[in-house]
Formats: C-alpha cells, structure tokens, sequence
C-alpha cells in the first residue's frame, strides 16, 4: 500500500493535485476550487468526492476499487487549468475488502464518522491487533477520529466502479446508472433429521435431513425467480456425518436474499423461513435458524442520480439503471453524504481473480462522463443542493 | 485382540471345546463329532460352522460381531454331552470391520479361500504394513493361505448378527430369518455450472450447480420410494466454492444403491444417472459419474434358509424374512458354502456406538432357535445336503 500511495501521489502531484494520506490510511488528492470568487459564496457543499477503495484481495484482479481511483484522477486532472466553484477530492479508500481483520470499509467508515474504535483490538490470522498494524503503517490509531468529514462541506461522493454482474455487458451498455445498494439478508439455518444405515434402513421412516434440505433449495430458487429483482442464493452446505453409507442426520445451509426494497427483502426471507418450517413439520425434522444479520438497502442521492444519468444521456449512450447487488464503499458514504454510483461493463463476469477485465474503451467512456457531471455540476447553483 | 482370545479360549476349554487361532487370527472352537458310528459315514459334510467377527470399530458398541460368537459358543456348550453326527466350530472371525487397513473381511477371506496376499503389503495409517502387524501379533503372514478351509467339509455355516435396522423393532418380533444380502452400487457424481457473485447475477442466467444436485437429491428419494426393498441414499455432498455470497459452481455426491435384486438395482441406478444427465441438460450444466463400483447380492442357501424359518415357527414365533441391506462376514463365507443368517431385533437401532443394544430375552430366542437348528440338522440325512 506504501507503493501504491507513492505512485499514485506521484501521478497526482504531476497534476497540480495535493495529496494527503488521513488518519486512517485513506489517500485523498485535493484539486482545490479555483474559481475563489464563486467558492467564497459557498461556505458549504465545496468539496465533491470521487473514488473508491485501493486495497483488494489475494490473487486479485487489476481494476475492482482501483479503477475507481485512477478513473476520479482523471477526472480532476482534466480541470487542473479550469475554473471550479469547487473543490475535487480523488479518495483512495484504505481497506474496503476486510481481507486482514474480517471487517469491510474501514477507510469509509472512518471519513464517514461511523469507524467503530473497539475494532482496533481485533487480531488477524497472526494474532496482530488492528492498532498495531496501523502503528507500523505509521499511523497513530488513537487519531482515526480525525479522518472523519463533515458530511455539510460535502456535495457528494462518487463512486465508479465494474459492474461484477453481467447487465450491461447483455444490454450492450458501457456503462450504466446505480439506483440504490441493494438490502442483504444472510442466514444460516439447518435441518435436523435422523442419521441411519443406507443399506438397513428402509425409505419410509427415514428422517433424511438432505432430502428436506433438497426441497428447500428448490424452493429457495423458486422464490429467488418468481420476484422481479429478487436474489436469493444458497452458497454453503455442511452435511453431518457426510458419509456416503450414512442417512443424513444434519445439514446446515447459508441463504443470502438480496432486493432493493427491504420490504420486499425481508418478506421473501419470511417467506423461506416459513417454507422451510413447513418442509420441516412435513418431514418429522427439526428446523432452526441459527443465524441471522440484515442490512438495509442504501439510497443513492435522486439529485446526484438523475445528473448522472443526464450525462450518460448526453453521450449518446441510452441509459440503463441497474441496483448493485454489491456492497461499495458507497454503502457507507451514502449514509452520511449524498452519493452515486456509476457501473463500467464487466464483460467476462470474472472478479477477485486476475482475470479480471475491462474495456479501456469502457473506462473512457466513464471518465467523459464524470467531466461532463462535473461540469454541469459547476453550472449549477449548489446553495441548492 | 489377544484379551479377548484368552477370554473365549478359556469358556471353550471349560465346556469340552477345543480351541485354535489360524494362520489368520480367526478363533475357531471345535465341539467334535461325538457320535463317531454316524459321522463314519459321511467323509464330506461334517462340520457346521456358527460364528461372526471379534473386532469392531473405535467407540464401538457391545454386540456388532462378537454376540454372533457368543451365540454359537452357547449353543456348542448346550451339546458338549450329546450325541451329534457332525462337529461344530464356533468361529470368532478377525478384521471383519477393516478400520486398520480399509480392506473388510480379512479373517472370513483366509478362511473362505479368497484373501488376496497383495493386501500384506498394505500401510496402516502409521505406515505400518499389514505382514508386519500380523508378525507382532505373532502369526506369520506367508502361512494365511493354509487358514482356507475345503468348501466339501462344511455342512454350512451360520451366522447372528444384530439387525442394524428397524424392521423386526417394527413388527415386534426378537429375530428374523434373512432371505439375502443384497446388492450394492456406489457412484461418485458430480455437477458442474458456474460460480458467480450471489448479489450482482441474476437468478435467470445462473447456473447453480447446488440447484440442479437438490433436484437430483430429490429424484433419489423419489426412486428409492417408488421400488419395493430398494435403498437409495445421498450421504456425502461436498459443494465448491461453498461460500454463502457465491453461486455453487461444483457439487460432487455420493449415491448409495441396494437391492436384493441384482437387475433391480442396475436398472435403478441407471434410472438415476438418466435422470441426472436430463437435469444436467435441462439445466445447462455438465453431469459426470467420476467413480462407480457394483457388488452383486449373496444368496442364503434355500434349504438351511427354510430350516431355520421351521425352528423360529416351532418356538412359536411368526416368521419375518428380510434381506440384509448391510455386509458381514456372511457375505464372503456364502460364496464358497451354504450360508444362513439370523437376525435379531435392534431396539434402538444404534450401531458402531457405546449405546448399541440388544434384549437379553431376544438373544435367549436366537440360542433356542440356533440349537432347534443344530438338533434338526442332526436328525437329517446329510448326504443329501
């Protein structure tokens, strides 16, 4: 990260853009307003964000985050020599992916005030504790604190990121308009039957945990498919004993529910709770749900959203919008700044892997976009905002 | 092992039985012919063999294999002082449950001509090999095929075993005569689509692998209801990458089959496997068996089948026949002589456990059938066997 932040402080230098790193690993370039007498109107709402996270994952690809990063400096440095009411803040977020210490958007979370300071003691796969990483970074952890951004300077947060589903690449789109960070519902839930001898065993009494956990999937699919924009998944199975001559006695599933309404979310999660109670009395087992965490969805900024959009439009490109099904560090800016989102095409599907890929034509595209956003945004009266 | 040998030999000694360990490790007790006028007679036919299996497996319970043993040691001792034309050898049988080197059967092999002496070569999992561990217990392993015994010396032979199942729970009956050991097909299958993020890919496009494997779950239970007698069981299910935010790409399952009938079985398995293919079609995905083995049904021998049948009848006891869905040492030993098997109720129907259980009134009925037997057998021409 050290490597990065130097190169990338480096290219912005070059730019007339002035680099700090925060308190909480964040690297944030400033192109500043230089249009003073207009800036001077405006006490508040003068700084418009665009980036997205540096950090990523083992055996990663080149752009998920980064590209964010690089696609907001291009952006500024196209108004290094133009007049702006504002001021352009190109943030670099320091762990968004939670690789080290199983907790996402901590940089984000630090800028938007929600940073958590009991995380600091939590140790890592070699028993570090999260202050003294940080201490060895160079930073003080006491100061995280500092980093955090008063949400009244802030016109907005920009985020511009692959897409990492498949949408615009069928719709022949380069690039498409987020509408909102869709809800999550994660739950582990088992089904609890009877273990028995494949070959002594008769069919009939048996109490097969599998074959009623078999049911559940197919419902869960079912239901996933039957509501517009619904994603319902089952990703992890434990069977118990898990041997191919034993009746199976136990079997835990994780579900993962997915919609941009959270009503609609929680009752599709309600719904798949009861089927599998059902199944469950049907079947003579025992159902439980042993875990359960649900985030909201996360609104974009219908302001920031619909200037976006106007901008796609004004390229010639129809504009499409599509939820994320993804979290982003806009997940966290969007709660406490306005915020918006722009999906680039992701056209082989294939994320967190170095085959990870994108059009350079893709990014071009992007990046003219967020000139022309930001241009318009210029024009705008912002005390309105 | 040797505890247990010392144990046995001891009770043999007391009741006029005379007791061997062969080349091996199987216990054989011998109550000879004692009416010498008679046995004169008959060169060929003039051992019954009654017994089971010492060892058992780690945390195992009281009764899997050696209450066979026990069984045929009483019912030896009830003739130590009456005339019989035949002499009966109570066997203890060695490694029928194959926990030390995953080869079942060892000592009913030597015994039945059919130990292959290439396992001797085989590593334990302390990277002990078999001829070795035969040594230390103080056998010589390049003697084991002296342990054969000639198929034309055995009237028969005899075997109790604890059901393992609940079928003679159900009927409230203490023993039942097994008609076979039936057939067992085992397969490795697996089902593969593509991964994919749980949150950004549609459910349309999908191709989950966990889906299409709990349709085929489902089919397996639904054949296996569908047949009279067949077991049909997915135990093992193994789901890659199995993480809860990722769409399966990879299921791999294991399919257990059995039936008393060999072409009910193939016929079944080939249903499935069908059927798979055509869900694999269906769902665009690619299905392959990546492991198969078949083992045909062993045949009890029909006369001392309805022998037995006639002395459970004579104690008053409504005759249940039923095949047995597991293997046992009567398996190997009904390939090269007459074999039958005895079954006795399994109350709570738990085995390879500390809370395995029998009724003592129950073991009670198999001795008195088991010496009806030898006394029925006793009266018979035997030359006609």
């Amino acid at each position: 990260m050290r490597e990065v932040h130097a190169i990338i402080r480096h290219w912005m230098s070059e730019s007339g853009i002035e680099s700090r790193v925060d308190a909480a690993g964040n690297l944030i370039g400033r192109l500043s307003a230089n249009a003073p007498s207009i800036s001077a109107q405006l006490p508040i709402r003068r700084v418009l964000m665009i980036g997205s996270h540096l950090d990523t994952v083992p055996n990663a690809g080149a752009f998920d985050g980064i590209l964010g990063v690089m696609i907001g400096l291009a952006v500024a440095e196209s108004f290094n020599e133009r007049s702006l009411p504002f001021a352009i803040d190109v943030v670099g977020f320091s762990e968004e992916e939670g690789v080290r210490y199983a907790q996402p958007y901590l940089g984000s979370r630090a800028i938007a005030g929600t940073f958590d300071s009991t995380w600091l003691d939590r140790v890592d796969e070699a028993g570090i504790p999260m202050k003294t990483a940080i201490l060895e970074f160079g930073l003080d952890p006491e100061k995280i604190s500092a980093a955090a951004i008063q949400p009244q300077t802030i016109i907005g947060f920009i985020e511009t990121h692959i897409e990492q589903g498949p949408v615009l690449e069928r719709l022949g789109k380069p690039v498409g308009v987020v509408t909102s960070i869709v809800g999550q519902s994660r739950l582990v839930v088992c089904f609890e039957g009877e273990a028995g001898h494949a070959g002594t065993m008769p069919m009939f009494p048996r109490r097969d945990a599998l074959v009623t956990a078999a049911r559940w999937i197919q419902q869960v699919k079912q239901t996933g498919c039957s509501i517009e924009g619904l994603r319902a998944t089952v990703g992890r199975v434990q069977v118990s004993p898990n041997a191919s001559n034993v009746i199976p006695a136990y079997v835990e599933l994780s579900l993962d529910v997915r919609h941009p309404s959270d009503a609609v979310r929680i009752k599709a999660v309600e719904d798949l709770v009861d089927a599998a109670t059902g199944f469950a009395i049907e079947d003579d087992l025992r159902f439980t749900v042993l875990q359960r965490s649900d985030s909201p969805s996360v609104a974009v900024s219908p302001r920031l959203e619909s200037l976006l959009a106007e901008c796609v439009e004004s390229k010639g490109i129809e504009v499409v919008r599509l939820p994320s099904g993804a979290g982003h560090d806009a997940v966290v800016m969007g709660q406490c700044f306005p915020m918006s989102m722009l999906f680039i095409r992701h056209p082989k599907g294939i994320s967190h892997h170095p085959d990870e890929y994108v059009d350079v034509e893709d990014v071009g595209v992007a990046i003219e976009v967020l000139i022309e956003f930001v241009e318009r945004l210029a024009s705008q009266d912002l005390t309105t905002a």
